[in-house]
């Protein structure tokens, strides 16, 4: 218990003092006994946070469980570590809210479909990077999207994460007011990403903006939901606009990712294959074989940039 | 096909001119060959949904893939259905997106967490019955909830589901407009739930406002995420405003829901656990068994409303 009184005191010491990776911004955590991450089934009273995470570099972070399982093992065969990949726990086993699994310095977790689920996520995430006193972090989603006048299969790397009306910004409730935050995601990295694309055999990527909403349908013009008050040429319009104002994919969760992860420090990016051109239509009718390729795309972008910041790759 | 052709047409024509049970509200739905529904990982041309799906009257959904699946279990045990609750099968099996379970009558979707996953599932879910032919449906969400000026494990009935600031409405973007959509939930089976709960024994639950917000953390004036910009007497006056609103729970899918299945004909309720009395803190800190057994009361009160309305009970 000492030892792990000191290592705290050092820790808070080497995050007030020196480079801070993590940082919440809250003033009540230092108060609370016990941090309860919920969603997680872990807490800081029942888990040796800093023993089970402390040497994460990387945060791999994308919607679908059985897609950041496959990362998982596909990163652990990447980094040739030892153990087999089938072996691979999920760490979060207590719930089925999220999935996490660690492969040494690489942790990749599940965060759902749109904002408040993965903004849940973030919450206990950043927190949980911060128990564990984790430095030098970067946090990248590994996601599916819907290109804006891009061939599918194009692997976009997001500048900037935008609204509906193309504004870099994300609004949150706040007891009852709403505030506007900053969506610029980190440029270093976004450029490394795009050069280890380059690096890559025949490799699709650009970068664009990435316009984040809030649904499937509506919000992103498709004509085939449940509900649909517009026309195809209203719809073809919209979808005009946005390329013209820069974005080239659409999506769920990038502006409230690029909010948070600025607000608390830690550098962020979104790397989004895009599943089909919505200016071709709405329904995704790839066969299912294609589309598992493409999703695996933005792995493949990833374990590159992984092993290259590892030293793996020269 | 000819069948399935003359089947379709009969249906259409009876949803025309007869009672409808459930209404896309979307013109461009007929004209479509088929009908992909991606997160379901089922179509209009690999299933027949008519056949599988046809006879659905109560569809329960909530967050947790495990709960629903929990609930499609115990609500095969309570009504006495031939063969063994353990061999029941998830639909959705190609996706981890939901899961979706069938039970006799009983349809049981998990829809994630958050107002953007549940849309998603709610769009393909009524297409899915609209498809179906089904009729006289009624959509029920069994969830958990953060309870406000309630002991812990308090069942709320929802008569209105209200946003950030108490409005019956929910927002939705469409094509860079932001719209409003009315709340309000179907008063008649509200009180029927009510009615139900005073028939089982030592049942606490309540009729109230829920406020649907889009986190978990700073939405809901909570003190222990990792952003937090706001006192805690800021917070408790919050709540108490929200309180003398008539809101009695928070959660993060009941506005949207409410707002879709009015649109689209489908009569809904909406039924929460409270996991915590969130004027006493914001941490969830009861034991697991204990926010088990709570999880599970939506559970028995839907099954004692589905029991009556099948005639199991008198």
């Amino acid at each position: 218990i000492m030892a792990q009184i000191l290592r705290n005191h050092m820790g808070r010491n080497h995050n007030d003092y020196n480079e801070p990776s993590v940082q919440p911004k809250n003033p009540y955590l230092v108060t609370m006994e016990e941090d309860i991450l919920y969603h997680f089934s872990l807490s800081t009273k029942t888990h040796n946070l800093p023993e089970m995470f402390g040497d994460i570099k990387f945060v791999c972070v994308g919607g679908s469980g059985i897609r950041m399982k496959a990362f998982a093992q596909f990163i652990h065969q990447e980094l040739k570590l030892p153990g087999s990949p089938e072996e691979i726990k999920n760490i979060c086993e207590g719930t089925d809210r999220y999935c996490m699994y660690k492969v040494g310095p690489v942790l990749s977790v599940s965060h759902g479909m749109g904002a408040p689920s993965i903004s849940i996520m973030l919450h206990e995430l950043i927190k949980l990077l911060h128990h564990a006193q984790c430095h030098d972090v970067v946090l990248l989603r590994l996601g599916t999207s819907g290109g804006v006048g891009l061939a599918p299969g194009t692997v976009v790397i997001t500048d900037k994460a935008v609204d509906y009306s193309f504004r870099p910004q994300f609004e949150q409730a706040i007891l009852g007011k709403v505030i506007s935050r900053s969506t610029e995601l980190d440029e270093g990295v976004a450029n490394e990403l795009l050069q280890c694309s380059s690096e890559l055999q025949n490799f699709p990527a650009v970068v664009g903006h990435t316009m984040c909403v809030h649904d499937f349908y509506e919000g992103q013009g498709r004509l085939d939901g449940a509900l649909c008050s517009f026309s195809h040429e209203e719809k073809c319009d919209y979808l005009k606009k946005a390329y013209e104002a820069g974005v080239r994919n659409i999506e769920m969760e990038s502006t409230v990712l690029a909010a948070m992860c600025r607000v608390c420090g830690l550098k962020a990016a979104v790397i989004c294959v895009t599943l089909l051109n919505r200016f071709e239509g709405d329904q995704i009718t790839s066969p299912h074989d294609v589309l598992v390729e493409y999703q695996h795309r933005p792995q493949v972008l990833v374990a590159h940039f992984i092993k290259k910041r590892l030293g793996y790759i020269v």
